[in-house]
């Protein structure tokens, strides 16, 4: 059976592949799986039919034969379990990869995220430049943490794998804020990944829809 | 080969059984896993020895038999996967029990932290009230929508699960805050997971460490 995501009708994100739905889309196609996608307005993500299956009101989520799943990070390791190419089969190398996709979540992503939020939710405050700083000194500690590991390696332990393809997108949140500029070894890192052709894909596939998006609010804009 | 876990020496925590190591004791003491600890100070969390295990230089980490892993969601998963009490065996609800796992850690937690972080960091800046009501306000988003999907339940679904006690172990930073008195089954949620015999023994360990840390710093103070 296969496989249906949700992902935003009208993404915040201006086409740039950053909505979380790139991270299972991106899975998908390493592996090799087809899929179908619903796409969600705002209402509808807050709408007690979705609240139903993704009690948070966000996006991606996973049906598949009666399952249901939300949470990018479970679902590209849901994923990654089902099909070869995103995990090792080593037991060892598979449980450090797993490791590497709670580093991109739980470690790496947070100060990022508050960064992004802070520059959407506080740019007009008193306090934004001082607070900017922090939070650029907070990213930046973690930055220099990832590269020192990275070295000059070409994926974080070995093989790509769903830890690479979590980082990677998480990294990408900081394209445009001029400080991956400080690590050019991480900037390479999140252009490996971005150059693979599953993620060309994934990324196409989210883009169309933010086409689509566009086209229906403004058809002069095609 | 019993594997041993890395925490904090001299918690920053005062002994409320915040941090993380927490969350891999209480997982051992479920599934009935004796386990070694190693206590870093402050300085040692930081040096080159830790950092080859833990890149981000913090706890907690896990060491068994040639395999080293940090992230606490990652250990208390390497835990789940081997050993029966942690997930159930139905493939869709043991997915979900993981799908839980990445809420806990992913989006509940951040905003929790986040207003923790906060209430250090940023207690004594001018802008520290306006930006409190704002954690607060994300804060109770999260409660509010767990609280929804939670309802009646004992846990968030079916028997308690390594979800469970992620979700618990991320609620227990709101004691002391006054936000979680507004949702009472959130609550009772969390109390009934700090009331498993695992979690007692668990946070025993754990103020076993901060009790000889004291005692080793003030030998009056017992």
């Amino acid at each position: 059976m296969t496989p249906t995501i949700t992902a935003f009708a009208d993404s915040p994100g201006r086409g740039r592949g950053l909505a979380r739905d790139i991270r299972v889309r991106w899975a998908l196609e390493e592996v090799g799986q087809p899929y179908g996608e619903r796409l969600l307005s705002f209402d509808e993500l807050k709408a007690p039919a979705h609240r139903a299956i993704q009690p948070f009101g966000q996006i991606p989520t996973w049906e598949e034969d009666g399952l249901v799943l939300f949470e990018s990070g479970a679902i590209v390791l849901h994923i990654a379990g089902r099909h070869p190419g995103l995990l090792p089969g080593e037991a060892h190398a598979r449980s450090r990869a797993i490791c590497w996709m709670f580093a991109a979540l739980d470690t790496v992503e947070p100060p990022i995220f508050e960064r992004s939020l802070a520059t959407v939710l506080e740019r007009d405050e008193p306090w934004f430049a001082a607070r900017l700083s922090v939070l650029d000194a907070r990213v930046r500690q973690r930055l220099g943490e990832l590269l020192r590991r990275l070295g000059n390696a070409d994926w974080l332990d070995g093989d790509f794998s769903a830890g690479d393809l979590l980082m990677a997108s998480v990294l990408a949140r900081l394209e445009g804020s001029g400080l991956l500029g400080g690590y050019p070894n991480l900037a390479a890192y999140l252009l490996r990944g971005k150059a693979r052709p599953a993620y060309q894909r994934a990324y196409a596939a989210q883009f169309a829809v933010f086409l689509r998006s566009r086209s229906a609010k403004d058809p002069a804009a095609n």
